[in-house]
């Protein structure tokens, strides 16, 4: 593998605007040679993403380590981030990982500064957190529908920023994916829950006069990947037209996010032979 | 299938005495005939949690359904808690899924009453919960250790049948999984962690001592399950020295109670002719 996935889907902005046309939403940079390949290479790194996650929890519970890694993921209504917690964080062990979604805040939520819910979501020491939305909808959403004045919303880039750094200095290491769908895909899969009795549950009117702030929500995200893709916590977008390489590209990241991490079993100083021994009497 | 597994373990305690002797660690009550067919059931029984898991939860999300699910896997250490939630649990859908292991309580935990930290664990609406321990070691390890005085530990019985029965009203159901292993197997598992560098973090000392309490624990988990195996929350006795029947009869447990609380995806009053036209405009 000579170049790693998470250099090519890494947003830099250094400070200059980013602009989505650039992506394209149908691409699949890095990615294998079509879907088998793509379904074959998520399976294969399961186990590995399993060991990993074994390892960091080890260190954790044994060694003290304070680490910890936080997925958040973004991106419009249908671009799979509930499918990519399905098929991705699906292969970790349950009794590591932390998934929360960020609905509508509640009216206790609201009674406190837009960073205080996700602050008790946070995964602990060991822990893969993962998050379905997230403090971001607070310069998405927010912004697109005018929730709170311009001056409120646009001093929380910065108030972002500083929280991240905050978390990565204190041993969580984020991991920011924006799930980048065209309109059309969108279209599609929404017309898609409609055919099927067994996912009218998931569908919301809402969605279909969202699409109408398109533009909006796209000038949002550029907003959000220009000012908030930093040194501490970079953001990478993921192509999610085709979701086999959706999958296997935020597999592929949260491989080398934990490989970077290096967690290695702890090796405690353990008498074998007095303890074999001792149990052998028993 | 004639019986089902859940009437077959369910512990009937009628307010008598609960003997574990009678129950065979080694044995396979109403399982497939062999470890083959075991590991092909647990995986047929996957796709059908996970069809569960998402109605209960759609019922939620939509529908307002407060229902949810709370499995308690209890057992001496080694006895495959940790091995249920990474073989079984991890078959669910990590969205809907609320994994808890509770160790000894901390600091500001022991300056609540022992039910505390248990209610803010507590799956929410749609969701399986599943702890890892639970309240029960307040009458576990805390009696055989008297961490408090038998005066306290006494009481704690009833106040726990009273704490279940007020989840059962309030809509979470309760699956209570004692997994039942020999000590004899304990030693066979103890002895292969410390034969292995990487399972070494796995290993305490303290397992080996409290090995020599193997009788007092008996006696403290017979009186959990003669005392608090009732109707709004019975336990149930899971031969836990094969590991395959253990995963199968947990899955199995799992599936008998899901489906008893007969989940449907809710079917919202939807314009689909209305909504597929507006989509097909834009």
């Amino acid at each position: 593998m000579a170049e790693k996935l998470s250099a090519r889907l890494r947003v830099e902005a250094r400070g200059g605007a980013v602009d989505l046309a650039a992506y394209d939403p149908r691409g699949t940079p890095g990615g294998p040679k079509g879907k088998a390949a793509g379904l074959a290479g998520i399976q294969e790194m399961r186990a590995r993403l399993a060991e990993l996650q074994e390892r960091l929890f080890a260190q954790s519970a044994v060694g003290g380590d304070p680490r910890r890694v936080l997925v958040v993921l973004q991106g419009m209504d249908t671009s799979g981030k509930g499918g990519t917690v399905k098929h991705v964080v699906s292969g970790l062990n349950p009794a590591g990982l932390r998934v929360r979604a960020f609905k509508a805040p509640t009216a206790q939520e609201r009674r406190h500064d837009f960073l205080w819910r996700v602050r008790r979501a946070l995964p602990q020491a060991g822990e893969i957190g993962v998050f379905d939305r997230s403090h971001y909808e607070d310069v998405l959403i927010v912004r697109v529908h005018d929730l709170v004045p311009r001056s409120v919303w646009s001093r929380r880039y910065a108030a972002i920023n500083r929280f991240e750094q905050s978390l990565a200095e204190s041993g969580v290491s984020l991991l920011k994916v924006f799930l980048h769908i065209s309109p059309e895909e969108q279209r599609a899969r929404l017309l898609a829950r409609l055919e099927r009795p067994d996912k009218h549950w998931k569908f919301s009117p809402d969605d279909v006069f969202e699409r109408e702030r398109w533009p909006a929500y796209r000038e949002a995200y550029e907003a959000v990947l220009a000012r908030c893709s930093t040194e501490a916590a970079p953001w990478y977008v993921v192509p999610a037209d085709r979701k086999w390489y959706r999958n296997w590209a935020v597999s592929r990241l949260l491989l080398e996010h934990l490989e970077q991490l290096r967690p290695a079993y702890p090796q405690p100083d353990l008498d074998v032979a007095k303890y074999r021994r001792l149990l052998l009497a028993t």
